[in-house]
């Protein structure tokens, strides 16, 4: 007798799940459904920023599957219709039509709850106004061009300083747009040490962008038409044509919430390392993927919630694997990200000085300046790194960079010797690739490991 | 009462440990005498290629320090001196001043061997002619290029198609030469498996470069003027106005060998993990570091020969530490290189096929092409990765990738993962850093980790 799944969800976790599901067992094992309360699936949520500021030219490039190719495979996508509740002793789900507005409950032997994440959207005055713009789903991001497109304007501002609000004020730069940058932080880029967000703020500056940092806003105000026209703080106004939210997201677990699941400090479902549903009611037949959970950081022990496409899917493979018979698991994160504003890169993994003294960790940072090639080599490109080190154990803690072309992913060789507990001076000795078009002949992070076991030695 | 440092060899390594002892005793404590036979000191011999080839546009450029900038940190440097002897129980060297002749023995109290490498050369008739070229020393690189200012000439032969060869290819095409590469091997890139070094002399045919594979040279054909006018194999002849002999090197340890120190398989000097060599006679005042030694291979078990910049001076840095009473060891490589011609990108790290048969590894092997940022983001470039895991374990026990920009330094991720020893399976869930302008959602060293876990998991 075939097995029914059901998924709540039809982006990177959810149909990453069902594929892995179908690849295991064809219909006649298992039969799939999925619902999505949107209109379209498996797209790059990461690439939008790009969409809109020209770099990649259409929406259908960012969708890696269309719910046409799911059918395709035997998956019983719903589009446009929304999971109302889950009733887990009845291992039943309440769907709705968004268009007909018909309601019915379907059961499940298999439930996958990959909802993913909201965008924080403050309660202020005029926030509905026109021109006033999310970027998280495609439609935001379709929405945002038709502004764009029919709006003549010159003046945008940007709320929040964190990854999204760096790329799209690299985005609306590209449009031509004179950008400002509402921050509520001391520095952009609060996933960095002040310190290192404070290069991104003054490269940022550099492009002509306005950063406007320790700044709450307030309101939005609108013209006579309606329409935004500025963005006020305490302090201040700044005028906006166009105003994008990028503050960041929190997870959508309003639907876990209300059936009971167990959910995190920070609002995400929690698993456990094959992404089943901590709760003993699920009986190991509800995973949750994705943007809607949280994940264990590696380094400091914690939860913490992430969203990120590159979670998401690996999250979503895993699941499948469980669904299908198989067996994986997610053993967590350190905290890796990526991200650039035109030129400059960006790159963190570990953790800041706050999460290390949040951890009860002691430690020591150095912070070098290295360069992407041989210093003689052309294109040679300046970068920071700061490393943090655990005192006492001299155990790598975390790594951020700043710098051109070359820098952000040299993060990578400190996220695998996180998740590898190296110490600082293992990393002294890495057998890292040298050649002059690729790296001086002391890597810039083996520069900074070389510093930092210094720093463990003088701090005793 | 202050010691006496002698140091063979005025390159990286040794002028690295010379730096480092300085730093730590100063010269009441500690003199130190260094030995050099040529004209330049710590330079970046890697970075000759592209000296030739017009990257970078001076000698200067190459030299990190000169010998003016090492005796301001008060080292005797003796430059155009060769040291012929070593008396290991007398505890002292003879040197010979090149320019005068004269001859004397000096003593020391600890002794640094970093005599480095020197061509292979093989005994062809016509080797010596005038428009044949090594590239191993700046002497080297100056007089390829006083010939290539002199000589009218569009033909260039290089013999040998690995790292110097094929960035010697890439330098003379660079200079308007039509290239002719004749390699020994089935394919170019032997320090690759055959399937991926096919890879690389598909792009140089590509580039216009004439490949010939499995030809041996037998003679180098002059002119009547006395010049290089053509290589000869057994089976034709190559046209050529130079030639650039780039076969390999080989442990400059005829020194060592008369002096009865302990030489490995590859005819390099042994040590131990803190760089001192292998003879009790020494009782642990003789370190050797850089070129002139082999090398623990942390992945076969094994001793290896590898010359390479950044092995050299990370050497000089713990024998620098040793001779100053500090501590530091050199654990040993992982065999990761990187190299490209013209825009193509070659690297590795771990272990060939045969390097596995050699060790007693059985191993299944894992082969994909992807990119190197998100598939629809612009300059989205094609790689190939190959990857080599053991049977039963599933553990990393090697990396290929050949690609264009952005896939070389992604064998770092690789590097650090054999020297913590993970499984393929852990790759996979590894946090590297994404965003699309620098990965696809699962990175290719990630997308070759998945296929590499069904690999194992089939090979049973």
């Amino acid at each position: 007798m075939s097995e029914r799944l059901v998924v709540i969800g039809a982006d990177a976790a959810g149909m990453s799940a069902a594929s892995q599901a179908r690849r295991l067992q064809g219909p006649d094992e298992l039969e799939i459904v999925a619902f999505e309360r949107g209109r379209f699936t498996s797209y790059s949520a990461c690439g939008i920023p790009y969409w809109v500021g020209g770099d990649v030219d259409s929406r259908d490039a960012l969708i890696a599957r269309t719910p046409e190719e799911h059918r395709e495979r035997s998956i019983d996508l719903r589009m446009r219709t929304e999971v109302t509740e889950i009733d887990v002793p009845g291992r039943r789900v309440r769907a709705r039509d968004l268009e007909s507005g018909e309601e019915y409950w379907t059961a499940y032997d298999k439930l996958v709850i990959a909802t993913g994440a909201l965008p924080v959207r403050p309660e202020l005055p005029g926030i509905d106004a026109p021109g006033v713009h999310g970027v998280q789903t495609l439609e935001d991001g379709e929405a945002l061009l038709d502004t764009l497109r029919h709006t003549r304007g010159e003046r945008a501002v940007v709320v929040g300083a964190g990854y999204i609000g760096v790329e799209m004020a690299e985005a609306l730069a590209n449009r031509g747009y004179r950008v400002t940058v509402v921050n509520r932080g001391a520095q952009p880029m609060a996933t960095l040490d002040p310190d290192m967000g404070a290069l991104v703020g003054e490269a940022m500056t550099g492009l002509g962008m306005e950063m406007v940092n320790d700044a709450e806003v307030t309101k939005i105000l609108t013209g006579e038409d309606g329409r935004v026209r500025a963005v006020a703080t305490d302090d201040a106004e700044y005028a906006a044509d166009v105003v994008i939210l990028g503050i960041g997201v929190r997870p959508n677990t309003g639907l876990a919430r209300n059936a009971g699941l167990p959910l995190g400090e920070h609002g995400g479902l929690l698993t456990d390392l094959a992404m089943r549903v901590r709760d003993p009611r699920a009986e190991g037949a509800i995973w949750a993927g994705g943007d809607c959970v949280e994940v264990l950081d590696l380094v400091s022990g914690r939860e913490r919630h992430i969203a990120l496409g590159t979670h998401a899917n690996k999250h979503g493979q895993i699941i499948g694997s469980g669904v299908g018979g198989d067996y994986g698991t997610f053993p967590g994160v350190v905290g890796t990200a990526v991200s650039k504003v035109c030129d400059l890169e960006i790159a963190r993994t570990g953790l800041r000085e706050k999460d290390a003294q949040a951890a009860g960790l002691q430690y020591v940072t150095a912070t070098i300046e290295s360069t992407s090639r041989a210093g003689y080599f052309p294109g040679a490109a300046l970068m920071t790194v700061k490393m943090l080190a655990e005192r006492r154990t001299g155990r790598l803690l975390g790594v951020q960079i700043v710098g051109r072309e070359g820098a952000a992913k040299r993060v990578d060789v400190a996220a695998v010797a996180l998740t590898a507990g190296l110490t600082v001076t293992q990393l002294t000795t890495l057998d890292l690739g040298y050649a002059p078009p690729f790296s001086p002949v002391w890597d810039p992070v083996l520069v900074a490991a070389r510093k930092a076991v210094t720093a463990v030695r003088r701090a005793g």
